[in-house]
């Protein structure tokens, strides 16, 4: 029996706090967790600097990456297994793209990729097709495996099923998320019925579907997520830990382009610094252990902006938010009159604009999401907003929010009366 | 001190698996709580018949009404208290109307209600202002308090701050049926954030209004109230619960009407039969212990109709149900054929029709419903589906549905051929 | 294939807030489901007249033996099948006994008993054997099946690891009621890792045994129904609704016994006014619907004491409960005071002790409990209280606890000042 | 009014999973949690290394240290004011040890401590005493308050109530840890009726006292204290992370000591190594980012056996554990075995040995923990073992035990087959 077949002598078993256990059985599973790049993941958080504003999200990729790998495990042993459309074959590569989708995030992810113009996506197929050990134990199966693994990350696979599985508006990845990211921060939001939507989700030769009777759980589905987006992930305080570490490392980087002398290179960022192609090593060397190392550092540097935004994101000294409507002549008056107080605008002044879809399908020139689609007891096929009078009402209704942000006390401190007073009267008018 | 501000020695503690637990330090609410017409709602199910479809839905309007009165107390006690437009000389009456609201439910409520033209609300007052023990604790802080206390129930209070937190589109009342409906079903749908509601929720002068950032909170609450009206509720199963006793009381009533010889008259319902207007004392006599054991004694009558529907409910032979579209057509083709088969289908062919409105403001010649109104920071009063995305999409949009019912097994056994396969080609067509 | 091999073609599901789910796929179990008898169980609460101190308990009997049979259910399914020393063709069996344990609880079980000199566990296999709906299915299966599952039920089986499935120290229908009681009373003593127990159970000959490094997990399950005993169970409260329904019930008997003529005869409780050994069909008849009716109907009995003591019971205006050292003197001295007093002791002075022992193995003279067995990865089998520092150290200690209750008000409204005084006295000191 | 009483104008809230939510209304407190030495807790994990065997147990000492002060502040507002014996001016004092009682831990506290001879109760004193922004932000209150905040965790100050609250066998830092550690690792050993306790919490001149009623509630939470130490804490690969981690500082400081040049010096640990009496600056400077990087960073160094462990460390390739009965002369064999195969056993062989004693009261000589007592209604003080049959079967019961550790696989690749053989014996008798 081949090596993606093959069962350790017993169970592994992860306490969970979301799923109670995660379970594996699978030695190839297993030797994937064991790898060190897997086992980096346990030094990237999974809401990056959201921890700043809900101080108990401190979990990590690590931990999210378990979960989706269990409900995946679970969706095919409990659900799929023996239906028609499901070949157990392709369970090997279900299992390890659903482990290893999120491989190639680096510290503060989206953060990080802003200012670097890297791509996580990219990394994790780089990073199964490089020279690492994930590599080597997924290469055990076949010489094609870590393509095809990859392929399945980049959506590129012919088995679209397998790939629904993992992404989709209603896939493991999400599902996990969801409840994961809500059982640390504390909040009700994220709760929906995920044994429910398990049970009724049913493989068909191209995408998971859910049977009819499932049309509620998904609804409420579809609610926690739009709840979970505005009301923890866009939330101003959390939008404002990103846009500060943004700055940090803008600040850095032009620092380092017009050849700043650190007083300590910070030698695993310097090839982010020169290129947004570096190697898979030089990837993976960089962490959040890593990078808040250099924001430390950076607190000692001579450049004040520097020193000031680093000193704010480590001990938490976020700006003030204040709501806005976008207005263009707002931004250019208030970046006038902050270059005036001698306050550099390009850091200290950040409008943050930000917007969620809750749900689409495709429409050709508009979207190009795969719908989600339910299954008649007849077997029919419908798209669920032509059934949910909920889910058509909220289908295709994007809704987008300004923040501007800005150091309060910085404001206040500006000595000439003039210019503080005309910054405060713009401000005011926004709050 | 007044009797309605005295308060006991110890606080007393109800253990209360939703709220932790239920706190009683008042005098007049522990003494209305020992009253034999509160006690009497141990006897009445909180959801009626429901337990038919979800077997764990076994609690009591005891059980929930101490629940509203603990919500009342604590957004009285931790939030109000202190604030303008809050007098406390008002907590009496709030939760003495909290605690009682329920008070007048008869035996299967709704269900019991449509039979016999009852009116939960209307007893509720004349409980509250008979010759009742309730009504002696009460005229013990005035001779005019039991008429408040029915007034606010009423809602034609002059204080309408109280009533809303009673009675309004998110009160009391709902806040915990909600929760405490999920519990004991164990479904997912009822959890929504009460706790924040609670924290944001202001008095004002006219009604409970919510500040605007828990605007979030508020979208989650009414699709959880939506998920489970549509999903317990209204389930299928729950409402065929509801029909089959419907049934059982319609024949009661026929043929107590008809002058047939009951083996044992059941007694304590004859006053609801001769009329709808029976005594409060007659009318306490009346709950779910003493109507099921009439249930059971028809079993064992002579009229084969009132036994075959009193079996079905007591052991559970629910009636099948269909999809329906509601097309009188079908049902008068229906009607007929049952009645050429030999089943009557005034009992054993129904039409059940529900619907539901997840939200609504007040619009004249439309809706009265009292909406739910945002404060800003600065004070201005906002109606929610102005500001709420979700919620505008869902506003005044009512969905109904329909189900047909009747008994399978009799269809199935039908001896005339060419009456039971007409019948099961219409039946076959709804499927 | 036989019956009770036969699968359904869709698994029905039960929403269970305790276990999530009750899964059925099983047509015997199905079958067993509908039957009266088994619906009945929905009439009989679990934990009798406990809702009187823990006022959310009100859940049925019904509601618990459909735990009991998913915890078996589970067992087989995810943990004994395909093991040494477990045969599927068992597995039937197991789960017949589980459903139906409880089959013969009568209303409000141990207190019914104590009067009636009645047998649940005896009538349990009456039903089972005699001419019911459940005996009619488990016939099904074959004519000596329902013989087998009696003989679980009254442990005399052969096969003794199905009896300890159901019925040991640590036994399925144990680990459902601790958990469920707790949920429903929302105590959070119930609560221990029955996942991990589960999981590691292993079948052997003779008994379930546990794997060694499930100890600690066992420990926690023993520590668990200590507190439920204590705290829930035996709360002084709890125990005081118990005292008074025995009371009612002695007083109805002696009563009948001595010819009282009641104005309405308690047709179903006179049989087992006239014997213990009233027929199986005599005896389903009676639940707490019918039951409860008749205590509704002697509060207006002319016979003072039947009446008064019905009036407390229905309207939970129980009698006041001290401390007691179990001192025999204190008894007679206040059996004579109250006796002086005019108020009957035999009805409103009682003496009501309880105990319990929190683990024991078999000691011959002492102790015939079976012991709970934990087997190393060796195969070597260890009785737990050798292995466990905490175990041992509660091995084998009973505690025992003594309570009395009497009617306080009626105390204090003794007119005779000397004797009210004698008897104030004399309680005062227990205090 | 004094600094120490000053509100704020709206309340702060941190959503906390454990309680829901932590109420900070006092500008003192919002001031402290500002500080940077207070954020720096947000570096520290509460359970050091334990995320290598729970792998989401990533919560940090800032996340528990809000959950304390939320305790103590219930404690104070909800049970204690108002009552004897409490003085609400000693409220700042109560609140402000809370907070800052974690203080002075360092990365991997008690690892850390081992090798480098630190003590973090002794520096979470010297950085409240200390020229640090906690210091200024406490003197505010008056020059005399670090030190009495101070002296509260040093268990010395004046007021024994106070120190009680935060310190002794049932304190609000226990009931904070063993439900947040229960919470984030996912076990169900944790869980306790806090509120219950709380409720039940009486001030007394010297010390918390917790109402006789309580004793059961005191029993489950000392069971669950217990079943944390064994099952969470000292889970053998709990302990297997610890083992580790303390092997790679051994050998970086025997390394620096022994004048070994490191690629990159470790410039904030170098202090460490020359004294254990570093700066509180310095102290401060060092954290688990910090460290992390380093361990990563020593995986390139030269040293071989550095390397080694920290890739082991960073990789989670822990050594494998046995059983153990602390035979001394089978420690001096493998000792001299792996010396004799050329592995170093001061670094790839360790014996680990931890005890617990889940209560006790002081007896002289033998224990000086100040025991938990109870308090009857008559105001009657009583030692909690003399009244709980299960606490007095645990009193004093020290529990001990040991693991030995080593690297499985190099033992496995050992040349000499001779010495690997007779190395395998020795650790083949102790499985």
């Amino acid at each position: 029996m081949g090596y993606q077949f093959q069962k350790m002598q017993e169970e592994k078993v992860f306490k969970d706090p979301v799923h109670r256990y995660v379970h594996v059985r699978d030695q190839l599973i297993w030797d994937l967790i064991k790898t060190k790049e897997f086992q980096r993941l346990r030094r990237i958080k999974q809401l990056g600097t959201l921890y700043l504003s809900f101080h108990t999200a401190e979990h990590s990729r690590f931990n999210h990456s378990l979960g989706v790998y269990e409900i995946v495990r679970r969706m095919i042993d409990e659900i799929f297994v023996g239906r028609e459309h499901w070949h157990n074959e392709h369970r090997p590569l279900a299992l390890c793209a659903a482990l290893l989708h999120d491989l190639g995030h680096g510290p503060f992810s989206h953060c990080f990729e802003k200012i670097f113009n890297t791509d996580h996506e990219l990394y994790t197929q780089q990073i199964i097709l490089g020279d690492t050990e994930v590599n080597h134990v997924l290469s055990r199966v076949s010489p094609e495996f870590p393509k095809e693994v990859a392929a399945v990350i980049n959506k590129t696979h012919h088995n679209k099923l397998v790939i629904s599985m993992i992404s989709s508006q209603i896939d493991a990845d999400r599902m996990d998320y969801l409840q994961r990211d809500a059982f640390y921060t504390g909040v009700s939001y994220g709760s929906f019925d995920m044994e429910r939507i398990l049970r009724l989700m049913r493989p068909t030769k191209d995408e998971v579907v859910i049977k009819e009777s499932g049309m509620h759980a998904v609804e409420d589905y579809l609610m926690s997520r739009y709840q979970m987006y505005w009301q923890v992930y866009f939330h101003p305080v959390s939008r404002g830990g990103e846009v500060l570490l943004n700055r940090v490392l803008k600040r850095a980087k032009v620092l380092y382009e017009t050849g700043y002398a650190f007083k300590e290179p910070p030698k695993y960022l310097v090839p982010f610094f020169k290129s947004n192609q570096v190697s898979v090593d030089a990837y993976l060397r960089l962490d959040e252990m890593v990078l808040n190392y250099y924001l430390q550092e950076w607190i000692d540097e001579d450049d004040s902006i520097l020193s000031d935004l680093s000193r704010r994101f480590v001990n938490r000294d976020l700006f003030k938010h204040l709501p806005f409507d976008g207005n263009r002549f707002t931004i250019d008056e208030l970046t006038e009159l902050f270059t005036k107080a001698g306050i550099d605008p390009d850091y200290y002044f950040v409008v943050d604009s930000f917007s969620d879809l809750p749900y689409d399908y495709n429409r050709p020139g508009i979207n190009s999401r795969k719908p989600i689609h339910l299954i008649t007891s007849t077997g029919k096929i419908k798209e669920i907003s032509t059934q949910s009078v909920i889910i058509n009402s909220i289908t295709g209704i994007q809704r987008k929010d300004y923040k501007i942000y800005y150091p309060k006390e910085t404001i206040l401190n500006i000595e000439d009366l003039e210019i503080r007073g005309a910054i405060i009267n713009v401000l005011n008018e926004l709050e």
